[in-house]
């Protein structure tokens, strides 16, 4: 198997989806190897660093990409199996942001108040319990958190010639922060161009389901992961599977037209699934479907929608592909 | 242990929270084996019974109640625990209503286009197997799903003299629907009027969620539960303690804001719980809320914010009444 | 004509649409001569009364009613002609209230901020320039505003059993806090209950659109009106006519569900008054109508679609009520 | 004075903001002469000419543009001046496209029902009386609307190295789709790139606020305009004066953050120009402020926030560049 080591200089991150070159080719079938930086380029290490001092805006959240996937034309299916995410550092690290994340006003849900104050927080990493350590500042509480490894921005070119920062989640994947992203799972993005151009980025050592305070425990990460392609039609929404679910990620805002365009996605795909009209599909999707949140902090919010592949017959999509890249060796 | 047990006659039945008087008066500690109809008032039985047809709006979500509980007074905290739920009938049902659930216009999320077509589909209880059976009526699938009893609708009469549709969920809790309030649950409400007037209804034989049809598995539900009262201060939003989480349940429109109400409560209550201020309260949360959709059809939408205790140390809450009452026998 | 006159004792306030008996009892073809306290309740005097100080939760926003209609009956059209509002004090007051407003967050857009702080300010009534004066407190900026004198809540007793907050607008009218329920305005509500119920309130002697810091200026009203019934069909949601317009006010979250709402009953509207299918009468609003803001403030926000007569042909509507009750005279 | 005519050749529009090497630069003091090509590039043309089948999907709203406009800088006012909008042909159109407009479900708000129909509409241009002759299919309703020319979209490279669909309105401008761009107004823009890459287009022979169905009486249009600079901060959302107004336009989903964006933006401009506090312009913008909606179709919703003239004092703003633009004569 082909593998692809990539560490990207500074001055080779991306910064958005779409509009940068790519930095290297790949075949399908192609192994990665990647070195990710954390989304505040590194610059937050201390409980001293607040993020408005520490950032250089919009310098924030840069991406490992973009990589031309070699015969990726629009339309078809780009597959990204992530196979092992590891911390490539001892240390993760959240902040509060002025204005910025879920239990604040923001540029857009605006309003007169002051910001909250700025705090940040190191949390360490435990390799050996896989863990990472809380430490309260206000308290003498200490937790040690379930170290769960996942990468919040996955996504390839938008479609209709944009380039979307790497904030912000759509059509194309992007900063959709779900905690669904984590090794063992396969994201099915649709390619809107050539060579899909797809990046990765935003390692998370773990994250609540909303990631309230619109940082989850931010890492550099060591990704390795496969790249395939599928010449069928690429999903509307991003996909994800894992060896329990069959998920879709939608974004927008309300939050419940990020529910909507997700569930609508799911209805139409267990529809295809098992040959059900539309009706059967939205009443089955009803009675079985696990809705966790993604992010309610970004500039679109991200809903999951799931189904329980235990509840469900002979759930073989997209030609297996998941289960065949789960035997991916790369020791 | 007093029991009181009590169906109510159809003349009996309360269709709103507030403005009606209580059925009958309950000291705290009694237990209840109450029995409730379905949301559609028993009158959908067979997949040629239709909504629209069958309904007689606005009598739909019947509530058994309301129970007045000796001693509650304004501010206080009424505790509802669920011991048992078992499904009352050898069926459940669910349908689609025009212009009615997540998937299509409604009243308020007007659109000029026809509505979806109306269909009915009953699922056969298997008590051995604990599962309910799906039919497809578009295909021959046929899948039996796990039997998962819950309670759509629990809740007190509200404050300000208002009287509440039983479809509404909001701060005096109602039909949250969320697949939480199931046996082995404590709901924790804050009490607005004298006497709390509680009532529940709407059983659900499982549910998934977000409901995003507008219905569940609805089922005709018997119901053993505990009442207590504790003379500390109410919550705000309602609150559901299980043997794993701390739960709230936020509810209102957009899902944005439902979701901010109880992650903002949750954040009040882990400062109370381990003397954090609201920063730290506010990052811990980031870290491990875990926060399932309960439903985005209702007038208000209901989103759930957990937090697991085993990530927590000494959760202890409302003086340890949940443990203590989860010993309940009702044998 | 017959003339009732009526201002209610304190004890007679009514502070829900429903769940309160009648004050009076009135015929079609009355007049009434009402006042109506103010929606703080008289407390607020000077820039010293601050807002959390002063009032008493939940007693706000009195209403004056509510009158039971003879003859009405559900589905009915009540309908509500202002013939004069005329301040009833020399003196209006507008403050700000910690988490309520536009610009703050509330209870349900909720965030961990600090409210913004509490100040009031004193509007004097310019009877003869029929203007408001306001007073800048940080600088000597003095503005002599035109007096708008217009009603924030007028509305029936809500369907399904419920009773409401005064606070909340919604298909029953209620404090729906348009500029447009001024004197001239003709305002048509559909009948739920027996006798209808109708209550008003709030008076405003200006409003911005929008209602942006939660409260106009906020005034003691007197009230000149003609109540009216028609035996034909009520609007699903409440309707205003003056010369120059007609006008549906949409009430719920989102905003866009609110403004859903009422476009959706004016493209019903369009199409029975000029025999055109949905999509003509869609087309047509696209162009003409003129959609301002009332309130993005209250438990509901609400939105007008108007249409302006003058692009119209013959737009009599509802049998010429509103022109023949143009005529009144009640001097 | 200079001026410059363009019109572009079809492959020379500009289908983002950003993203596209300027057609041509422009010195500040310049007068344009442009013109516009409609929003369906010109390919619907009848009533048998419907959208689905004439659109070429993402090529639509074509914009006349980028121009470079010498010395601006990240952190400028561009100032752009509209002295004229002169309908470019004889007639306009407009259309439903499925899934696409204001009162149908769309790809966010997504529900599960059959799209509305496609239909067209055709409107004449009557130049003489300055009218667009709307012609129901319905029915035999003929109205002549006033011809009131705009134009729909108008902006500026964004920042953070994106480019973003012509659809779309945000901080840049863009497809905010308000009436209030019309002959008389002037628009100021942040500057976020190197020489600004404004354009404009999406002529509209008239719109109703919201642009319920989606589109407007689109048409191409013949655009006089001066672009200026000022070495002054740009505002955070576009800002239009004329004669009358003060207004600012904010652009996101849901519709109450459009709103709140613009409100929030301009309470700092009133307290700016007036020495006021954020309390004294908060309660100043409460209770004059007029709040049309703009537009509640595109991918973000657009609200004005508008303060009239008439009730302020000395309201110059941007050193009376507006008043000295309005004597531009270009004849």
């Amino acid at each position: 198997m082909d593998i692809l080591e990539f560490t990207p200089e500074p001055d080779e991150y991306a910064w958005t989806f779409g509009g940068k070159p790519p930095v290297r080719r790949v075949k399908p079938g192609t192994a990665l190897r990647l070195w990710t930086e954390d989304a505040y380029c590194g610059t937050i290490r201390s409980t001293a660093d607040l993020a408005s001092a520490s950032l250089q805006m919009p310098f924030v959240n840069p991406q490992t990409g973009p990589f031309h996937v070699e015969g990726a034309e629009p339309g078809d299916t780009l597959v990204l199996h992530f196979v092992e995410l590891t911390p490539a550092r001892s240390w993760g690290v959240s902040t509060t942001i002025p204005f910025f994340g879920g239990l604040t006003s923001t540029d857009r849900t605006a309003t007169l108040q002051d910001p909250l104050p700025e705090r940040t927080w190191v949390y360490d990493v435990d390799s050996a319990n896989q863990t990472v350590g809380f430490h309260a500042q206000s308290s003498g509480l200490e937790l040690a958190l379930p170290l769960e490894p996942m990468l919040g921005t996955v996504g390839v070119a938008p479609a209709a010639g944009e380039a979307r920062s790497s904030l912000v989640p759509d059509m194309f994947g992007g900063n959709m922060d779900t905690p669904e992203m984590r090794a063992g799972a396969t994201c099915y993005l649709k390619v809107n161009v050539e060579g899909a151009l797809f990046s990765v980025g935003d390692g998370h050592y773990r994250q609540g389901e909303g990631e309230s305070c619109g940082t989850a425990v931010e890492g550099a990460m060591n990704v390795a992961m496969v790249v395939e392609l599928l010449k069928t039609p690429g999903p509307t929404w991003p996909r994800i599977e894992n060896d329990e679910y069959l998920a879709v990620v939608g974004s927008s805002r309300p939050l419940e037209d990020a529910w909507r365009a997700g569930q609508v996605d799911m209805v139409g795909w267990l529809g295809e699934l098992y040959g059900l009209d539309k009706l059967d599909a939205y009443q089955l999707l009803s009675q079985i479907s696990e809705v966790p949140l993604a992010n309610v902090v970004d500039a679109n919010y991200s809903v999951v929608t799931k189904v329980p592949k235990r509840l469900l017959p002979g759930t073989t999509v997209y030609d297996g592909i998941h289960q065949h890249l789960r035997s991916t060796d790369l020791s």
